[in-house]
């Protein structure tokens, strides 16, 4: 549809309006800020996005679902405990939040409370990257061992704990929360997969 | 300081901000809207609270604050098991979710994420409300036989889990994340449980 420069320009405009959700949520995020962030012409941002902040806000939950769903199936792709796959994924998000000195946070959880009952799109589109979150979290325990549904409601529990502890690790300045999240779910899936070895005919 | 009135005012201000960052966060919510919400007299917000929207927000934080600590400190106070406390909390919490349509969210979380890098007052407000809470349930998991450490790490676990769940559930508006998170905490705090009472003398 653009050529290569605007395709760039759409993309850096993506990325910016994630950015700054993931600092400051997306109601405080101006489209006057996103495209100063972006270095972007003035103009490109209602060529490159005619619906306005709400189409730009879905594309930036979007980036970053992709994102974190790469880094779930990344984890999961070593031949290891479910544990040290929750190790590898809290290792980064702890990493995040101590480079960004606690200033980051999850942009879906910020978009779902601020808009979730302002605009079904927004709120569409964080259900979306939570479940595209909980899905491959869900195949990875089944491979591991665990029967499907208690693979699934272990995944979603997965999820809310790993969203929770980054906001009140951010609250608190510190990374103890990530540390008893990684804790408590380690015995979790490992305990479990513990379980069924030793109940295997 | 105030007479009856000014206190009903200043107190219908507090809960007005409270209801629409629970609806909607911290930034999107206007400072006129809370006085119409109110239905206070204009000029009265700045007459309680001179110092504007974030003394506002941080009252707000404090009264949510003492609020879910008195639900857990009330779920705490039957003799029964860590599980039966947890699924009280979360019961409560549903019936939030549920009564709302999920339009209602956790005003700590939100504003963690809005305005953690952008006032240390809220921030500071928001860290000692997680903190509110995490001690009573630490407290209520060592009278169960927890050890100190494990305790506090479990309880700030189950904090984090419930904060996290309330998001998923609003955004896929469903209560199945909160009962995954359910089942998942009641593992993990009565099943340390059974641990030590198996390993007792």
């Amino acid at each position: 549809m653009f050529g290569t420069k605007g395709a760039m320009t759409s993309a850096r405009l993506v990325e910016s309006m994630l950015d700054l959700i993931q600092a400051r949520g997306y109601s405080g995020t101006g489209l006057n800020t996103v495209v100063e962030h972006a270095h972007a012409p003035k103009g490109s941002l209602y060529f490159h996005f005619p619906e306005g902040k709400e189409a730009l806000g879905e594309k930036a939950i979007e980036l970053a679902a992709a994102r974190f769903r790469a880094l779930v199936i990344d984890s999961a792709s070593e031949p290891e405990t479910p544990g040290d796959m929750i190790a590898r994924v809290i290792g980064v998000l702890t990493g995040i939040l101590t480079d960004s000195d606690f200033q980051l946070g999850c942009p879906v959880s910020v978009v779902t409370l601020e808009m979730g009952a302002q605009s079904e799109r927004l709120r569409d589109a964080c259900a979306n990257a939570f479940e595209s979150w909980i899905t491959p979290v869900t195949e990875y325990l089944i491979a591991h061992g665990h029967p499907p549904a208690a693979a699934r409601t272990l995944a979603t529990a997965v999820v809310s704990m790993v969203e929770g502890a980054m906001i009140v690790s951010r609250a608190q300045r510190s990374v103890e929360p990530l540390r008893c999240a990684a804790h408590a779910l380690t015995v979790l899936v490992d305990q479990r997969a513990t379980e069924i070895a030793e109940t295997s005919p």
